[in-house]
């Protein structure tokens, strides 16, 4: 599980390059651009208060996990989209909370 | 790097649990309870929004980083307040994308 | 215009009670339930920011205009959902600020 | 009732063009710029949501009145900010739903 966000990362990096973007979900979202995108992230995150009130209410707590992956899932999206990726907000939380394994990204000439 | 999802879930649970709510943020979302939990979640995620475009027009890349940092913590306190964790999303997203073949879900094509 | 809210309630409770849901989107709304009707709340919020991002940049401010229109059509909704309408809107604005207008709904035993 | 949201248009104005930022809500919000109303905006929207399903679960409708008047309040300011107003909002309504016919925009059916 480890490097998981890691490995997310590189299929969503080589997806952003997909030449045909009929067949992939990510692809089609960058062919239609920030907005759409920022569209999902708002939509999902409106997906996860909802499932969390239900949740609350004894709901299935399946369905909240389940939006939280999809609200993680395009804000990776996003990242990838505008040139960052999962191990930037890492660093950027392992920093704040003075945890272990922040590493400078070998290629961060990015920025 | 690796763990550092894992060993916020640690901090997080243990603050979750502290008497002194005075001195800790996320004792005292928990306080305050799930309504204030998801405020905060939908706050991030617009000001994750607003960042991101921000970025696009040649903003700075760092405050869309340090947004989405917010938004992903926001979400681990909730999954910790609602008895999940960080774990749950990631094992969600790795089932989804497989653990060699890394297929989407096909329902994604939907959209 | 005077009057267009007022009337619009009458049409958005019209076609709650349709039978043909099938051929009202409101309707459906109303059949899918609260949840999907929050789900179109949070959607159009979402596209109100990112309109107003693009119109702050020279973009179309009749978009912008429009994803109000589909935010408070969208809430027009869910007030009509859960028995209450613009005017208990109006009627708090109106209280807040002091303004000319104040009127108390004849029916108001439904809270 | 008629004119209420004439008059907040009115309201509105006079407070953007206010000196005395100091004591203007208003003016502050328009003083701190578009980023911050439209903070307001994504936060209302999640507290309207948050209302809405407290309400669906027998809590008080009042909350989720006032907090879908403070969303259509940081919407008016917005469109202030922006140089449109509520009137150019309910005239793409009225336009929508017809002035007799009312009837509702094509594309709404696809949803």
């Amino acid at each position: 599980m480890s490097d998981l966000l890691k490995q997310l990362d590189a299929v969503l990096e080589s997806r952003k390059r997909e030449s045909d973007a009929e067949n992939s979900y990510v692809a089609s979202l960058h062919r239609k651009g920030l907005n759409k995108i920022l569209e999902k992230v708002g939509e999902e995150a409106t997906e996860v208060i909802l499932a969390a009130k239900d949740a609350e209410r004894g709901g299935d707590k399946k369905a909240m996990i389940a939006e939280t992956a999809d609200l993680w899932f395009h804000s990776l999206v996003m990242l990838s989209h505008l040139g960052a990726d999962s191990q930037d907000v890492l660093n950027e939380l392992a920093r704040r909370f003075g945890l272990s394994g922040l590493e400078e990204k070998a290629s961060r000439t990015k920025d």
